[in-house]
Formats: structure tokens, C-alpha cells, sequence
């Protein structure tokens, strides 16, 4: 079912010196900062040759990565990004095995401009899985 | 400086269950579990179309992940790889840039056979940077 990791996100508290850090000190291709506000986070893409890193900075009130900062004042992995064909097929396969996909349940465009959902932690690995259509 | 991201590695309390989440929900290509007695890891790749996730079950005493599952006992990611042509090129420009290399500084022969080194998290976002050279 899942096909690529499209990225890992990483929730940092200072994008500027974040971003310096992949840029100069890991001598990564970095993209400028860009403001999402309809997801709550500035980001800058960091490009691989296989994948991405993004990097993420709380924007505005209720941003959905204020509480990881809060408990991870430094920062951290947030969540994995996997790809899907067929996000409704992925989320029926995943609810009919149990598994919890956060919100109402209906994918959402994400900030790709593609349909993404969120799966629970505690059903995989402690770790924040979303789930991207391409 | 950076390539690829070889692998992104999530430690886990329980292999078993953990490889059973990523074969029958995810739908990913799973290994049989491997113990790396050297690493103090049991290890179970799960291969994806541009790269893989490794999940980590503690082995024996003393595993680097120990102390991580003790502060997240459900699981959660560890670290994350990235590939470098010179592991000593790398190692110096990062030291002359003022980030720390964990350990003696010198290369490890890494679970995949080749040299790797860690890097402190304070230096690079909160997240445990493996280098490892390809």
C-alpha cells in the first residue's frame, strides 16, 4: 500500500537557523521559507536526492505543531509522510484493521495541494504517520 | 554535502508487532527480523520505493535506543540517516562549523557495513543525525 516517503517533517522553533544548519553546516539544497497559513506552519523544503526534510515553524495561533514544541523545546521529528495510490482505499484497509485516523476522518488537502491523513501514534510505533495521495 | 536519506529508524518496544503494522496496515515490504548483537539492535527493514525505515528492538544490554524507549516507552523515530560520498570531509567541515560529533569522533563501521557517525541532536534541530558513507 504505501509506496514512497515523500518526507520527514521536523519541528524546529527558529526556521532561520534551522534552515542555516541543513544549508551551510549539512551543505543540503534548501528552498526559501514559505508561509502556509492555512496549515499553521511556515516551512522550508529541504531536497534530497530520494526525498524531502521539511522544516517546520509554528505560524499563528493553534498551530497543529505548537504543542510537539512546547514538549520539544529544541525541536524534533514530527511525523513521516508516506505515499498512497488511493487515500479513501488506504483509510477503509486501515480502519478495518483497527487503526485510528485522527479528525473526522476525511482526507484533507494538505500542504502539497494533495489529499492527506493523519494516523494515530499509539497504532504506529509511537510515531505521527500521515498519509499523502499521489 | 548530504545525498540521499538512507533510512529513517524508529525504535520500537516490540519488533513483532511493529513489522506486523507495517506488512498487514501499511502494506509495506517487510524483512525477517535480524539481530545485530554488535549494534545492540534487532533490526526489521522496511523497504520502500525510494528508501526504508528500520525498526529497532532493543538487544541485550547497554542498546543505544534503551534510554530512548525508557523517555518513550510506545515507540517512536530515533534517528535519521543521511548519505555522504567522504564521512572525514563531512566530519571535518561539521567540526569546523562548530557542530559536535558524538563519541571519539572517529567512524564506526555502521549496521550496514559501512563507516557512520552521529551527531549531537542539540546541533541539528533536536534529531539524532546519522551520516554514513556510500
Amino acid at each position: 500500500m504505501i509506496g514512497r516517503l515523500n518526507h520527514v517533517a521536523i519541528a524546529v522553533p527558529d526556521l532561520e537557523k534551522a534552515a542555516a544548519v541543513y544549508r551551510a553546516a549539512l551543505g543540503a539544497a534548501v528552498s526559501d521559507a514559505m508561509a502556509l497559513p492555512d496549515h499553521g506552519v511556515t516551512v522550508v523544503f529541504v531536497e534530497l536526492d530520494n526525498t524531502k526534510v521539511e522544516l517546520l515553524e509554528p505560524l499563528g495561533e493553534n498551530s497543529p505543531i505548537a504543542s510537539y514544541l512546547e514538549k520539544n523545546p529544541a525541536g524534533g521529528m514530527h511525523h513521516i509522510c508516506y505515499e498512497v495510490p488511493d487515500i479513501l482505499a488506504a483509510r477503509d484497509r486501515l480502519k478495518a484493521d483497527g487503526a485510528r485516523v485522527l479528525g473526522d476522518g476525511e482526507p484533507k488537502i494538505g500542504a502539497h495541494g494533495k489529499p492527506v491523513l493523519f494516523l494515530h501514534p499509539k497504532d504506529f510505533c509511537g510515531t505521527l504517520v500521515e498519509l499523502e495521495q499521489v
